[in-house]
């Protein structure tokens, strides 16, 4: 046995396409003991539907629990269909709306294959693009210098797929939907319009009501955000009825646990709990922006939970990131490109957003 | 747009390898409303601990499903660890054991590879293999006439990776712990031991003590059986640090979310309540066992939570199957090889084993 063991070397089984790879960064995670204000990754600051307790003890009381969950998440696809007279099969449930998009890349994007994205977007677009490792390219086309898209280049781009957070991220910038559409009209592979933070802006904004007009549209979503169900992994993505059968052949058979299924049900039924705390979120980014701009800090108008902050000349972001960092105050700052210029934080509750604030002020 | 929708075919878009691709068939699902007794997926019929409940109201209560779950659900790694003397990272912890299967397949089986298996085994790693179509083969070694391991014939298999349930699905049968380790010794690849159905045997049949001497094994394990969780997505793969390192790497980052990682912790440490629910159903086993038997079925001595059963001759399995399918009693056929000459039947309630046997009794 020993000699098997200094013979045995795991690396050497590995596929070669992945032995470069690097996955995704999420955001840090505090330990569970500390008072830390966590602004980094885009949680919602106030709880789910008060309206899931009842839920929960509903699927123990009928013995859910110990039975396979629908695998295709039924009840939630029709609720969501009812409210964008879908077809049903129109809607694929998953772990999060991550595994949306990784089965869409592993659906399609194939060696050769060029996936187009504006830049930045969602980081997770390039690590799917490289977790494929079939020698598919990932075409990053900056933003403008007021951060819009660049609609001109990117309608000039060929590729498999388009992909786009819309609202974007980190920017928080909202483009105008007729721009959206003219790029989809004549973008000849797929469109994903990754509308996580959606809720955060105006409901017509969606591309939803799109998707029966336009075959290569894809719309993902989650509930991790808007719906405060972080902890929960529950996303979906909406196409047209054979685009998604092909993303369904590559789920794992049960995707989405009964649970995760009733309480997303639950609280996508919950429109009025929703719309109040989605308001809230929405008057307190209106009023920690007007506080940072007082700051000297520039922030393009945001339609997301979060705003993406320049701070005026000679103050570094990374120096506000790590000083706050030392606070117990966590936000986000990425250290690539343009984003390299700015911070990213998450609404938080209004005391914390004062905090913030407050930190911020003795800093700059 | 018409014509634009005239001219989209998505199939056009699919990548070569996954046109032909079939998914895995999992056992049926009755309609909700229905009172079908349900013996074909291997579920446990009693429900799982009674703490869960207080465990779930404890997470509303810490508001931590506003909250993204921890990356690696690190307290279930701990209890694990602990339990069997390992560290913390030898063991991943996933959205059900199929996405740890899933995980170790992508990141170790590319053109070329071969995959090792028994046949009968469970039928998902055929579908894994061919799931990822860049030419990897799969190398079926069929089981003996008493339905055991062809030990001979698999130890000489050259592979990348060889799996096999242990018990075996679906013929329940456990093979002894020495002569999997002589063979563990013998395969220059990884060896997955898949023990979904290990708790319903003698704890010591378990691979999983020696991960520590074999740096070729992996042992996943899930909590959709045993602990009467499969409405949970919950399960794990153990091995060694490195070889575990290489798997997380393709895991989306939030795999497990804070209720099932709650769930599972508190029904992991509720041994007690555990033991006595394995317990009735192993004394069902046997009781059913004899009561089948009595009417001329031929079953193997079974280690898991389900019988496979061969009628006397000149009874069709598929004729029983859906015979008692019209009685709202489902069980498992399985229409290839040799499986064809039996049914599965998971073990029930005393109450549902009961009606099984008359049914049968009626058509046998």
């Amino acid at each position: 046995m020993a000699s098997q063991e200094n013979l045995f070397d795991p690396k050497l089984f590995v596929r070669k396409e992945l032995q470069q790879f690097s996955p995704y960064t999420p955001g840090e995670q505090p330990g569970l003991t500390t008072s830390t204000i966590k602004l980094n990754t885009n949680e919602n600051p106030y709880p789910p539907s008060p309206k899931i307790q009842k839920a929960l003890e509903e699927v123990i009381e009928k013995g859910l629990l110990r039975k396979y969950p629908n695998y295709h998440a039924r009840k939630l696809q029709e609720l969501i269909a009812n409210d964008y007279d879908l077809d049903p099969n129109q809607i694929l449930v998953t772990n999060g709306s991550d595994e949306a998009l990784r089965l869409l890349f592993q659906t399609f994007i194939g060696p050769g294959d060029t996936v187009v994205a504006p830049d930045p977007t969602y980081s997770y677009y390039p690590v799917l693009t490289e977790q494929m490792m079939v020698g598919a390219n990932y075409k990053a086309i900056p933003v403008l210098e007021n951060l819009h898209f660049d609609f001109e280049t990117l309608k000039k781009s060929d590729g498999k797929l388009l992909c786009f957070a819309h609202p974007n991220a980190p920017t928080g910038i909202e483009e105008p939907k007729e721009k959206l559409l003219d790029l989809i009209r004549s973008f000849r592979g797929f469109v994903l319009s990754d509308e996580a933070y959606i809720d955060f802006t105006d409901a017509s904004a969606s591309l939803m009501p799109e998707i029966k007009h336009h075959p290569n549209l894809l719309v993902s979503r989650t509930f991790s955000k808007s719906y405060a169900l972080a902890g929960l992994r529950v996303g979906y993505i909406v196409g047209s009825v054979e685009t998604i059968s092909w993303i369904r052949k590559l789920k794992d058979s049960y995707n989405v646990g009964i649970i995760d299924q009733v309480i997303a049900e639950t609280s996508y039924q919950d429109k009025e709990y929703f719309l109040t705390k989605r308001n809230l979120v929405i008057s307190e980014r209106s009023r920690l922006k007007t506080n940072l701009e007082s700051l000297g800090f520039t922030i393009p108008d945001s339609s997301t939970n979060f705003l993406f902050c320049k701070p005026k000349p000679g103050i570094s972001p990374e120096h506000l990131y790590l000083s706050l960092k030392e606070k117990n105050i966590l936000i986000r700052y990425f250290s690539y490109g343009i984003c390299k210029e700015f911070i990213r934080i998450t609404i938080g509750t209004k005391e914390e957003n004062d905090i913030l604030f407050q930190s911020l002020k003795a800093l700059v």
